[in-house]
């Protein structure tokens, strides 16, 4: 017996279930899952994942007995609805649609009213049916079948049917009379066959013609972009539904939309979505069509008050459904004569703050327990909370000076300011200069990678459910869409608003939260959780109960410590307010840099003896150690890992000729002397040379003045009843001898002070593992250091061999050519630096069993790189101080063992 | 009872022997050898090396029962010879000598003629003994003792000395009177006293001052650094040889010398050496009288003539030792009243040629066989017989334009140009900016590290086996010695000849095979063997012949192929001369820096459109193709690796307004935009940039270019009769999909080239291995490399950190302070970088099994990285055409486990 390739359901029952998703793809188990649920589902069934593998291995052919079970499954669905697939008088019409495993919105093809012919619209025109409505579908049909199946360009359907609402006078398609319609489907089928292929009459070879193109477009590259960037697997395969139509657009009582349990921006739990009367489903989600809201907030007529009982019915729909999944559902709907179909069910996407708040509330509500809830949050999602607003102010100064330009809707919060950008391919050129604004009239999957690029997204068309709109909050960026007011003259490469206009690489800002769109760059203000967390402004909307809520989950779950790298007073408290449990890395030559300390880094560079040199860092000294004393007292009682100096000596000395002038004159030297200086102490490789620990080596009387300032800073504090902890990291070290001689040097600068003041607070002597070579030998460095800091940034840097100054020119090619799965940068490179961070943890504390091992590159604040530093055993990560929440989440989830 | 520590020798027997080189250094076991061969060699015992770890670590202690054995061993001693240590009437008096286990000329110290003082000087001349002599010997103890054992500044003595000479007219410190003696004597001691501590009259306490002194002096810096510049272990420790005095210094029918069983420069079988009538032995090896030969080459009056009983016995005692040992010996002896004493013997060190041409005839003779052969032979010393020498033409001219300076002692063979510096110091700071010779008036074992640093030495005192000599000789450096016409002017800082004077900086040139001292730089000329074997003049003398039979046994006893880095032709040429298997490493970027290439180069960097591009590309095509045919033609039959384009873009661009004008008009573009482009491609560290396969990548028709020139030039050879083995290699990988696209990119040309010529040559494929990351995910690279070539030198910059171009500011104090214990550019880090190739080795044969792989950096001809590139396993090193012998030699002895 053959293999079983297909699944039905419908009618309160199916073959498969919510649980088949691998199988059926998520739309088919959904499907499923309702039928069994008894929710009203037009009757169908699945042709599975497997037939897609199967069909993709074996050259676009099919398994045996699929046709067989094919034809069995369309003549019970025909019997159960008293119709015939190709019957002339009572014809079954289906759709037919993919549906991945993971969702994947938008990515895969979709053909609506497979069944009809001219044959078949002409029979039952006569028959008495609504010539309108047949003709409608019909033309559909001609148009996703053309544009999917046989290539012709869908921008060819929409202009002869612009042309028809022109010549006739129509609004909308709605509006075109069924002559109307006549007229423009000899069109379509012309335009079709001088493509090449005619349009199949044949309705049997129209549905096999579109499960093919279903399973085809599962290669195609936009599908290909999504699943890259967003790392889903290439093997996983598509299934198809095959469906029977019921029809939104059979008249005024007649109507289709999607819908939340709850809203997807805000999270609050009420139902929420659009509508459109007189269509089919892809009018709403394809942003054509400006739909109506479900529950208007202004309290105006919605779904209620249009369709009554189906509105009822769908609030009953929507209560099973969450009762049954334990989580938001987005949902795709149809009105047929008054009467609910529902055609999918999903888990909802959402912006971070929603997916905060749904969880904390679910969590309430006893649906879910809070492990489950620190699962449905991302942790990026969390940075979207702490993501920048317009400085209110400023916005109402633009609004008044008439900046502003449209008002749309609101699609994903958060504010953008950048150069706008008119296609997609433009914006990704454009992003490597600064930040970009993706103006469109509507995005398509074909602009997925211009918008993964771009700083916000504006289009001029569609609802809070379009392409754009459900994209957009996935990514987590700020967008506006339906914003009517603007134009575009594309061969003018313009955006207008009535007279005035805008080209390429003009500034523009949106406001993702309200809808607004402003003319030139605006500043952005604290997120409301910035407000209230860091800058103790009011106690803040649900949202931000929610967020704490979040961490104070993940505090209970997570095994990793969480530290920041911070190098102010400022930003010590900023980590400390976001729950740091201590500093990872607290830079040093940013103090150099401080407009009172840089002429005594520069005179000592240039002393010309040693006693110049003494003097200069006898001036350094106490202004090192009031800064670490202030983040000592900022960080009482929790670790703080100073860095000693790290940068080559010629990064502080000046370039420009008024600064060289001040230089030499502070110096007593000529500018001559400062220039011959600095070109001496130039390098062709910097970031390969004297700098780090070496130049601790040959210039140990700075590294001797900073592990003074440190430790009396310590003392200092102690003696003022505190609790510092401090941790001197030695950097750069890449041969054992460096740091068992800087370590022992160190440690005598320490005993000489602690004996001079009297008091021995806790002070640890450490390593920053950022050299592949301290890897390889870190059993031996580990003999000498109280514990290890990876420095991932440069460690990547050197393991691949790449200058992160340097790479513009061909990393973003390598990662968007999928020569490498992500940018290392961003992400730890598992595979390789991965490699050289489990050695340096193996060899570091098999040579010093329970040696305190943390990171402070830059990965320690992505969720990737988190879950790996957790499952290879890290004491902690550190990460910016806005990341800190981001990473105590991401801790969590790795304890969970998801991410 | 307690350890045996004290072991003595003389009179025909030893208690212990040849064998015992780590007990009884080198020196006490060379003279228990030769009294147990019945080897005139005056009585003694030796304090064993492990006496002096205890000491070291104890606090400078003894062990138990030291003392004792001490006190019998002494009592003994005197009993044999009929005297007493410390008797008035017939003193017993002693040397005391340093004995390493490995032979350390001049690092130890040794005090002669101990047990004289103030009263048996007066009891023995009142009885009658020969008042000069005695005083002659007493001086000399105080300068030794209060040198080496009291601190007494040398030149305190020498100077004391010198005016002594002065004030009596004495030629020499022979020509002083008793009288003049008595006075000198009161001297020393009143120097003596005033430094801190008086000379002990009491000699015991003087042997243990001497004992506690030699032991002391295993510690001070020029011992360290010598170890360390030679790798010996800081914890072998010396012996002390205390042996009873024989006194060459006891009238002009005694004498003392250094001889050598062959000629130490050349290896021509002979007796060699020097001698100084009524001198005691430290005359002569410190270089302050110049001595005269044993046997003249002018036929003039040596040894023989002046103490021929004893020159037989010479004769006779060489010949005994080198049947015993095997190997031409070094040796010390006295003439006391015509009778001889032999007072050392040890392995003697020797030229490279030398240690060639003796190791060839010693097979011959059947002392020794080819294995040991190869192990005698340093494979660094065959690089002296490849250093080119002066032009004779040049020389010529410069001796007749009156720029000959002065004629020494030919001490080290071979050519040198330099800077003068005059101490080693400014020598060492020198040498960082280009060749220096060293020139004193003498050399101390403080000068060693000066020495190192030197491209040749000159001194203007001593003798063939002067410390300057035999640190030269051992080092492989021309050196000059006893140029007395040579004066210094220390505090003006400058040399001198009569009337002329030079200063530190100027330049000079030394031939160390002829002994002439030349103002100014010569250009030099190929040695002996680089003629034979390269140019085809003659067929040489016994030296090329030898060299030939060492590389011959060295290919008998190897497992690991030699190939060559080779761009050229005429390399390729000299590399298959010196026996080369192959061409491991042809760069192609040379070829586009020729200038006839150039300006097409730099055209199709600059070009605007890719038909601009292409054409630059058309035009380089066939120029490559003929470089590729000319090697492979050299290479007929050998694999020959051609790696494709390496540096970045941006070195080929042009700086200077010139270039920059002629490529603006070559390129129909301005000058502006040459240097737009040049800055745009500029990269912040170039080293880690946009180089080797990322422009591969980036620009694929530069790579296809390539590829399509290496394969046609392979067709275009096979058809012509030869046997091309190209090997493509791909450099810079770091990532699997660079290899795998760039393969298959390559492979598809190498197809469509191979199906348009009609024949079919034998090519690989595959990748240099250079970048951490390779290593680590060698097993992904190697699916898709027929072969993995190691870059060693990149290998070593990344996994390091260093930039070759910029460590000039650390990494020579890291090497000279030990932090390092070598520089890892010139050997191979084992430690680190090591494990990086073990891995990538062990990686790409798990994946791969069998897959070929060399090494083709400059490691490939060091020696010790030869050794463990055969420990690992590789199956060639590649290196520059003149090392290829060094590693046929040290691929040999890395099989025999030498080295």
């Amino acid at each position: 017996m053959a293999e079983k390739h297909i699944y039905a359901f419908g009618g309160g029952e199916a073959e498969g279930g919510g649980d088949d998703r691998e199988l059926l793809g998520g739309k088919g188990a959904g499907l499923a899952e309702m039928s069994r649920l008894a929710i009203p589902v037009p009757p169908g069934f699945t042709i599975t994942t497997e037939v897609c593998g199967y069909y993709h291995a074996h050259g676009a052919s099919y398994p045996d007995g699929l046709e067989a079970q094919f034809a069995g499954h369309l003549a019970a669905l025909g019997q159960r609805l008293g119709r015939g697939f190709g019957d002339v008088d009572k014809p079954l019409l289906v759709s037919c649609r993919s549906g991945a495993r993971a969702s994947m919105p938008g990515m895969m093809d979709t053909v609506l009213n497979i069944g009809l012919n001219d044959e078949i619209v002409a029979a039952r025109t006569a028959a008495g049916a609504d010539a309108r409505s047949l003709r409608d579908s019909y033309r559909r049909l001609l148009t996703m079948y053309g544009d999917v199946v046989l290539g012709v360009p869908h921008a060819a359907f929409e202009s002869a049917l612009a042309s028809a609402r022109a010549r006739h006078g129509a609004a909308t398609d709605a509006d075109l009379s069924a002559e109307a319609l006549d007229d423009l489907i000899g069109q379509f089928l012309q335009l079709i066959a001088d493509h090449g292929t005619p349009f199949p009459q044949d309705p049997k070879e129209q549905l096999w013609g579109a499960v093919g193109a279903v399973f085809d477009s599962w290669n195609i590259q936009r599908a290909k972009d999504y699943r890259r960037l967003n790392n889903l697997p290439d093997d996983m395969g598509t299934a198809v539904n095959v469906q029977a139509m019921v029809f939104g657009n059979s008249g005024s009582d007649c109507a289709t939309g999607v819908a939340f349990t709850r809203d997807p921006a805000t999270g609050e739990r009420r139902l929420y979505g659009e509508y459109l009367v007189n269509a089919q489903g892809e009018d709403v989600v394809a942003g054509t069509r400006t739909p109506q809201p479900i529950v208007p907030s202004d309290g105006g007529a919605g779904l209620q008050e249009a369709f009554p009982t189906a509105f009822a019915e769908l609030k009953g729909v929507c209560s099973t459904l969450e009762d049954h999944f334990s989580d938001m559902q987005d949902l795709e709907f149809t009105i047929e004569h008054g009467q609910l179909f529902m055609l999918q069910t999903r888990t909802g996407k959402r912006t971070g703050t929603a997916a905060v708040r749904i969880a904390v509330e679910m969590e309430k509500e006893g649906r879910i327990d809070y492990r489950e809830g620190l699962r449905r949050v991302e942790p990026d999602q969390l940075i979207q909370m702490l993501a920048p607003v317009f400085d209110p102010e400023q916005k109402q100064a633009a609004v008044e000076a008439g900046r502003l330009l449209a008002k749309g809707l609101g699609a994903g919060p958060g504010a953008a300011s950048g150069r706008i950008a008119l296609t997609a391919e433009r914006a990704t050129a454009m992003a490597k200069e600064g930040p970009v604004l993706l103006v469109r009239e509507e995005t398509s999957p074909d602009d997925i990678v211009g918008m993964h690029v771009a700083a916000g997204i504006l289009t001029s068309r569609g609802g809070m459910t379009s392409h754009a709109a459900v994209v957009a909050r996935g990514m987590g960026k700020p967008c506006i869409v339906g914003a009517g007011e603007l134009e575009f003259d594309e061969a003018a490469g313009k955006v207008m608003v009535g007279e005035r206009s805008w080209s390429e690489g003009d500034e523009m800002s949106i406001d993702g939260t309200t809808g607004e769109v402003i003319e030139g760059a605006l500043a952005a203000r604290p997120s409301e959780v910035v407000q209230v967390m860091i800058e103790g402004v009011g106690s803040g909307s649900p949202a931000v109960g929610a967020f704490r809520t979040v961490l104070e989950w993940a505090d209970r779950e997570r095994r990793m410590g969480v530290r920041a790298n911070a190098d102010t007073p400022h930003d010590a408290k900023v980590a400390r307010a976001f729950g740091c449990e201590g500093i990872g890395l607290c830079r040093t030559e940013h103090m150099f840099f401080e407009e009172d300390r840089i002429p005594w880094v520069q005179r000592m560079i240039m002393a010309a003896t040693d006693e110049e040199r003494a003097e200069s860092l006898d001036h350094l000294l106490p202004v090192q150690q009031g800064d670490f004393e202030a983040i000592f007292e900022v960080l009482d009682g929790l670790p703080v890992t100073v860095r000693l100096l790290d940068p080559p000596l010629h990064e502080f000395l000046p370039h420009e000729a008024d600064a060289v002038e001040r230089l030499a004159k502070l110096a007593g030297v000529t500018a001559e002397e400062v220039k011959r200086k600095a070109a001496q102490l130039s390098e062709l490789n910097p970031m390969l040379g004297h700098r780090g620990c070496r130049l601790g080596m040959t210039e140990p009387k700075i590294y001797d003045m900073q592990v003074e300032a440190i430790v009396r800073a310590a003392c200092v504090r102690k003696k003022a009843g505190g609790d510092p902890r401090a941790e001197i990291m030695i950097p750069l070290v890449g041969v054992e001898e460096e740091l068992s001689r800087l370590r022992a040097r160190s440690q005598a600068v320490l005993d000489r002070v602690v004996a001079e003041e009297g008091v021995t607070p806790e002070i640890l002597i450490g390593t920053m593992i950022e050299i592949p070579r301290a890897c390889l030998v870190a059993d031996r460095v580990a003999r000498h250091a109280d514990f290890f800091s990876f420095g991932t940034n440069d460690l990547t840097q050197m393991a691949f061999g790449y200058s992160r100054d340097d790479i513009g020119r061909f990393l973003p090619d390598y990662v968007e050519g999928g020569v490498l799965p992500y940018d290392p940068f961003e992400r730890l490179d598992e595979e390789g630096v991965g490699q050289l961070v489990e050695m340096a943890i193996r060899k570091g504390r098999e040579e010093k069993p329970g040696l305190k091992i943390g990171i402070c590159g830059e990965h320690g604040g992505e969720p990737h790189s988190i879950t790996f530093f957790d499952k290879v055993g890290l004491d902690y990560v550190s990460c910016s101080p806005y990341r800190v929440p981001v990473a105590r989440l991401a801790a969590a989830r790795a304890s969970l063992g998801v991410g």
